[in-house]
């Protein structure tokens, strides 16, 4: 049974042992990062449509326990998703960190004893996110399903059986309940429910591990099987799964703007060019803009020139134009007074997005190739910045500045008045990351 | 959008009407039977696992109102199912009321004002659960999912949804937050999770539509569209359901016997026999006994002589020969005692049971055909009774008095030392379907 999913999973459980440095230190990133978009989407409609529903659930920035560790991963891992800002595993398409971050969190205060596993709980939960997102690969997300949810719940049931150290016969249970609650639709995408279902994955997850303690006895392995989890969710029906901690934890991308991905390269490329004084230039009315992409880095950017903040987020012309202005493209780009700014509506309406005819030899690909904007004056380029890599990707991971200001800018926006939750948040990063 | 899904069934809600006699009978009747089978599972091991994480969770039996209608609905729906005794609804491949008859219990316990339309919010219920699984057809549950459980948290979304009168963008919201939960997989048959995943459905109808009554919103219609939920569960991608609340509670089958379906038409023909006398024969040695069921009627009936009571349940030559010899099969024949009494087995031993090598006129299907036990001594047939169609079902409707002699059953299991424990679930059933 060792080399079935549930077996496989077991073993990277118990076999664990001390987390690297370097690993306890992308963990304590993954955590400031999710309570950071945790905390801007905390006054989000979505999450109160939660607080109402649950009035019981606290921020976990306040001082008391949650009564109930389900309804509060729930609101929790949902506030984090509220904003699309959070942390994105690429090649298994999910946001992992809303979902473990919340239910681990919620779990580990209401059980003692438990503190000194969460890093661990992460790291497995990460690990069986991505290796069960690569397995199943990308027919699971083409058949209409939402990944951070579906396979997340399985992460999440992973990621609890390990925080409360379930022996091998309710660590197996706690994965097959886990997958009898996976689900989770795209239809739901464009409206409230997508970040719910990422909270939804938390909480499912919490749920089976609970009932697995508690004696609710589930198959041997879940994902095996003409019926079982992986032929069901259009993976291949066999499969070992690819497992690695290092690797899953190296592999997150944390967004550094506020905005739909394929934004973010012109984004960090405008930023560059608003170092470099270039956007000076613009004062010239007869400045224009050129973005070049890669072909089908455009698909998502659908808005012209916005109205609304939440259209503003899939418009290359505003993005662009903001962050050129003002050299950074935080939340407050987004509320309705920057939006309204005739200034960079003004900049935005001198923006051409296009996308380049030929793949060349990076080939096709959101993430291949490489992304220019040039500033242009009198037909001839009087200033020009390439951008490779995605900021906050693995190539190019966040800095901890960036970090720090991308904190600063949630906290600002969802608990203004809460003082010293910046430093409250790093403490409770460090305390759950350190390896017990 | 009112020929999409989701508006033919707000528009059903709106327009239900008085019930007519009839259906608030059956609708009385479902109550009664899930009470009935919800009792008898209450101290089976998947309930106590849940019992014991939510201690909060009381019988529905007892007096105290449910502090949380989810978790409540997640235990009386476990419970419900926990025995497979619960009534089905056969082209649907479903068991509805065990889903359905907690979630709308547990709520309306809890919200004021809408104790007058529980019937109406159990006949929607179940339109709705049948004609989503008739629409969704076989494909859906040939994938491997488990039909209760995905078509039930849709269903079970309208049933709280008309319960608690919700307008038009609240109920369509429903819908889809309850869909974002469905879920299920045949993988967790023959395990706890089976019972669990009912249960599931039933929590996930009540969040629906509290979240979306607390204003959290998702699309007008989840069900339509490529990656909605007829599409991505293998249904037709665009389809008019038949929503028929007359037809639908009409149609459930009840479950007489507490064994494998297979087994219901070759029991029910032993009775008869018993009935008749014709038991008597088998104080001789040589009487055998000859089973002759259509093709694939045999292909549950896995099992020949049973050790345990739950492989009882899949023994042909166990139930026929409880039956013929006590001339009844309820809860008390799968105890150990039954189980291991040299009596039953006995007889076992001399039951012979086949598939009918044609089809004849009334071709392939489990409930085509006719089944036909046979007493036999010396190559003569002493006595024989056919049987057409399946006791319970809609073509021979479960009488008064067996569904009374089942709940007494039931009782005896579940809460051997409540008092008046019947008179209280038949006064509890009136009360459901009272009609304001």
């Amino acid at each position: 049974m060792l080399n079935m999913p549930a077996g496989q999973i077991f073993a990277l459980s118990k076999g664990i042992g001390d987390l690297s440095p370097a690993t306890r230190r992308e963990v304590e990133r993954a955590y400031i990062d999710t309570l950071a978009v945790l905390c801007a989407g905390w006054n989000e409609p979505v999450t109160r449509a939660l607080r109402q529903t649950y009035p019981h659930v606290r921020a976990p920035w306040e001082a008391v326990s949650p009564s109930d560790a389900e309804t509060t991963a729930l609101t929790w891992g949902t506030a984090a998703h509220a904003l699309d800002y959070d942390d994105v595993h690429m090649t298994s398409v999910t946001h992992p960190s809303a979902v473990l971050v919340p239910a681990i969190e919620a779990v580990a205060r209401l059980v003692p004893g438990t503190g000194g596993r969460k890093a661990g709980a992460f790291a497995v939960g990460l690990a069986v996110n991505v290796g069960l997102g690569n397995a199943m690969g990308f027919a699971h997300y083409e058949k209409g399903w939402h990944a951070t949810s579906t396979i997340g719940a399985v992460a999440a049931g992973a990621a609890i059986a390990h925080l409360l150290d379930l022996d091998e016969r309710a660590f197996r249970s706690s994965l097959a309940v886990a997958a009898a609650q996976s689900g989770g639709l795209q239809r739901n995408f464009g409206t409230m429910i997508k970040p719910l279902q990422a909270g939804l994955a938390a909480q499912a997850g919490i749920r089976a591990a609970h009932l697995a303690r508690s004696g609710l006895e589930g198959p041997g392995d879940v994902f095996t099987g003409n019926n079982g989890f992986l032929a069901v969710f259009e993976g291949p029906p066999d499969t070992r799964l690819e497992l690695d901690i290092e690797a899953a934890v190296a592999g997150l991308s944390r967004k550094l703007f506020a905005c739909c991905y394929m934004a973010h390269r012109p984004v960090a490329a405008a930023i560059r060019l608003h170092e470099a004084g270039a956007s000076d230039l613009l004062a010239d009315q007869d400045t224009g803009v050129e973005v070049e992409v890669p072909p089908g880095c455009l698909k998502a950017l659908t808005v012209d020139i916005p109205a609304i903040g939440s259209e503003a987020k899939f418009s290359g012309k505003y993005t662009v134009a903001h962050a050129l202005s003002t050299g950074r493209l935080g939340l407050s780009a987004f509320v309705p007074e920057s939006v309204a700014s005739p200034e960079f509506a003004g900049i935005a309406r001198r923006v051409v997005l296009r996308e380049t005819s030929t793949a060349g030899e990076a080939g096709v690909g959101i993430d291949r190739g490489s992304v220019t904007v040039s500033l242009v004056r009198g037909g001839s380029v009087a200033a020009r910045i390439s951008i490779e890599a995605y900021p906050g990707s693995p190539a190019a991971p966040i800095t901890d500045a960036a970090l720090e200001a991308k904190l600063s800018d949630c906290i600002a926006m969802g608990a203004p008045h809460e003082k010293d939750l910046a430093a409250r948040f790093r403490s409770m990063a460090k305390q759950f990351a350190r390896n017990a």
